[in-house]
């Protein structure tokens, strides 16, 4: 049903080679200027690509984990096993003799990278989840050849690549029937294809609304200090030829006044049992504003952003970023010398302003989302 | 009582000469980066320096008017009066010989230069005001010499620049009263000694607070897309040793959550009759942050900014500026080809968002305002 807008390119995928692969991104750095994807090989340079954000979006810091911890294990794997068998890790029929202490000392290995990599950003849950499926492919496979516990990791972050686009298609089928007819839509940060493996979550609503209704538009806020709205969403919809006007994040009170904009949807970083949501900084001040005009303010974003284990908002760890991104724009500083800078990467949205956390499986109101949920 | 912190440079100044005098003023396009002054001689290059923000915030902007009044009654005067006459125009005994159609035409003009000059900028009513304060002194003075009357319109505009920061301090002492001890202080844009004649009208507020408490806190909005707040506020405050935060425009939420921030101040550029306050876009985005968290908002303006002949917010002219102001920073784009742009360059701020409204007569409330100052 949303047939014309599919981008069918993955932002993040894992390229399948004979000895393994790697990971594959779109480098996000250089939205809009230039469009090139990046080859990451090891744990160490997928902990840096999450950090420095080559690769950003909750949803495709999930795979980004996933693929870090299959990159770990071949690279523990090359350290023990012989080179012939390396060079063709399918091939079973080549012998891999590894002892029981070697195989011990992998696993213990393996835990310590998948743990570390773990702390390349502390906000988005979504890194700890596809970590946490990565941590339960290797239980099940203990008592595996080394080479299947690698080829069982590869496959699982194909899947869950896979996954991400379904889901992100179903949650812009379910979110496009909340969006009015010709509506003005505003979105901060971005949550599009380029933020999860490909269509997006708040910016798949959006594609799934435009599919049925040419008549919307949307606004993308600005969203400093990193500017992902600037670069990174009017980049997706302008691809697209979705109307978008660009506007600056102090701007949406305005436009709101104005009547210029129906409804507000955004992504989300993590979502708390309560439905209180982490999202890109500036995310609370947007929905305060919009409770305050009476504008629906809805999160899409899949099930895997939802953390039960997370009573409340106070409880998610906010991420402090350098103050580089704050002071200098451009390559050239935008402020007096002496100032100081606290750069809190996300805030947190009150469960009270949120309309409707749009997922794969429906929307629910943020006081459901424990009893629909929980196992 | 505010001695210490007192510059006594001003940020615009009529420099006296024989023939006259002009306009110097800080050019606030080159802040923080060069603290330099310019000369206006004429009432076009006064348009300019207006349109282009050379000269900004409503007080300064007000002042600039009335010395682009004076500059084009000089103007006038070199067309019809002899050279010796003009290289003194303060001695009386040089005949001017003025024919009464010549007098004629130099009145009708002036009105022409004075109502051109209005349009320079539509929004803050401070230059209406201080055009209209020339208006009445050509009024009072059709009589006269013409030397007389570029003389009189120099002396009103110097007037008005000592009343300014006159103003300034008392609106700062009033304003004082109401910081709490050890607060933090959110401001938006500036509306510091830059964007008036000298102390400022929320900065005046917030250098009276700071000589009678070390303790308290700013943090400045950069107020994007001109980053008045991360380039002049910061420059201004870091220069007197006031601790100062830069924080982007959509952090003001987080901050509020996390109890940094005890109270609102900001500066105006148009109130209406019932308190609506038109200012820097992005104020009623933190107007309404602030209302959601409890926190007092205050509104820090001469009475000058008042205009008592607009009923509510919805009848002021809203100026919309270059879209190059939203999609450059520092020389390079920031978005993607093909994006729409509006760009507003201030919003209203509803009156009930509004605790008081600072002015050199006392703290209002905005219900107040048109009992308390209609003549």
């Amino acid at each position: 049903m949303t047939q014309e807008l599919q981008h069918e390119e993955k932002t993040i995928e894992w390229c399948k080679t004979q000895s393994g692969g790697y990971s594959l991104m779109v480098d996000q750095t250089k939205i809009p200027y230039t469009y090139e994807k990046v080859e990451i090989k090891t744990l160490n340079s997928m902990y840096d690509a999450i950090k420095t954000m080559i690769v950003r979006g909750a949803p495709a810091i999930g795979i980004a984990g996933a693929h870090g911890c299959a990159l770990f294990a071949l690279e523990l794997l090359s350290k023990i096993a012989p080179k012939e068998a390396l060079e063709d890790i399918w091939n079973k029929n080549i012998p891999l003799n590894t002892t029981e202490s070697q195989k011990t000392e992998f696993f213990k290995e393996l835990e310590k990278g998948f743990d570390y990599l773990n702390s390349s950003r502390p906000t988005a849950v979504n890194l700890l989840w596809a970590i946490g499926e990565q941590k339960k492919i290797v239980e099940n496979s203990k008592t595996l050849d080394l080479r299947d516990v690698c080829a069982n990791l590869i496959e699982h972050a194909i899947k869950l690549e896979n996954d991400d686009i379904k889901i992100n298609k179903s949650i812009g089928d379910y979110g496009a029937q909340v969006i009015p007819k010709g509506a003005g839509i505003l979105t901060h940060c971005n949550a599009g294809a380029l933020a999860t493996v490909g269509y997006g979550t708040a910016l798949g609503v959006i594609r799934s609304a435009f599919a049925k209704d040419k008549t919307i538009q949307v606004f993308a806020d600005e969203t400093r200090p990193r500017g992902q709205g600037a670069k990174i969403t009017t980049f997706e919809l302008v691809r697209d030829n979705i109307p978008v006007t660009l506007i600056t994040d102090g701007m949406c009170s305005y436009f709101m006044r104005n009547k210029m904009i129906d409804v507000v949807v955004v992504g989300a970083d993590r979502i708390a049992a309560n439905g209180d949501t982490a999202n890109k900084i500036g995310t609370s001040t947007v929905a305060i504003a919009a409770k305050y005009y009476n504008i629906p303010f809805y999160v899409a974003a899949p099930k895997s952003t939802i953390d039960l284990s997370i009573k409340s908002g106070n409880d998610i760890i906010i991420e402090l970023r350098d103050e580089e991104e704050v002071t200098m724009v451009n390559g050239k500083r935008i402020c007096a010398e002496g100032v100081k800078i606290i750069n809190p990467s996300f805030d947190v949205t009150d469960n009270s302003l949120i309309a409707g956390i749009i997922t794969e499986d429906g929307i629910f109101k943020p006081e459901e989302l424990k009893q629909k949920l929980q196992k």
